[in-house]
């Protein structure tokens, strides 16, 4: 730890917070069952975004790049799943 | 443009999708004039995470950090101040 600097500091907690920031999105939609006001074109392109992360993370051998991005691709995953599911159920 | 390779492709479509994703949320925001299912905690937690991925990107003096952040922090910043601004109209 000891060549660990505030520099790394900023970098780590971007990652996490630009991470976890996914979570009360999800809890939201799961608790309130509506997602009418979340883009689903938004969701398609981050999504394809992160996917694009995921295989660039795996060609540069990144394990930060490829642990943020997966579990922000299960987060961004689940709320499209959720938004669909209840866009049918109010069919 | 000879060195460019796949891999950097990747990276680059990566950066792209994850920023410009948030343009539809901001579009769709603003035409419908709500926001009320996008989470507040959600956009708070992302955008001091787009802030601090900003000062990562001054301090190891990435381009592409940087330019990907700031851009997302504009769309962000603005889908924040047009939820709280459509928050308290209809109050």
């Amino acid at each position: 730890m000891s060549h660990f600097n505030y520099i790394d500091l900023f970098g780590f907690l971007a990652a996490l917070l630009t991470t976890i920031a996914f979570l009360p999105q999800l809890y939201k939609t799961w608790k309130t069952k509506s997602a009418d006001d979340v883009s689903l074109v938004m969701l398609i392109l981050f999504i394809t975004g992160l996917i694009c992360w995921i295989v660039y993370g795996l060609k540069i051998h990144s394990i930060p790049i490829l642990f943020a991005n997966i579990v922000t691709f299960i987060f961004n995953f689940s709320i499209l799943i959720l938004k669909l599911t209840y866009r049918n159920n109010t069919q």
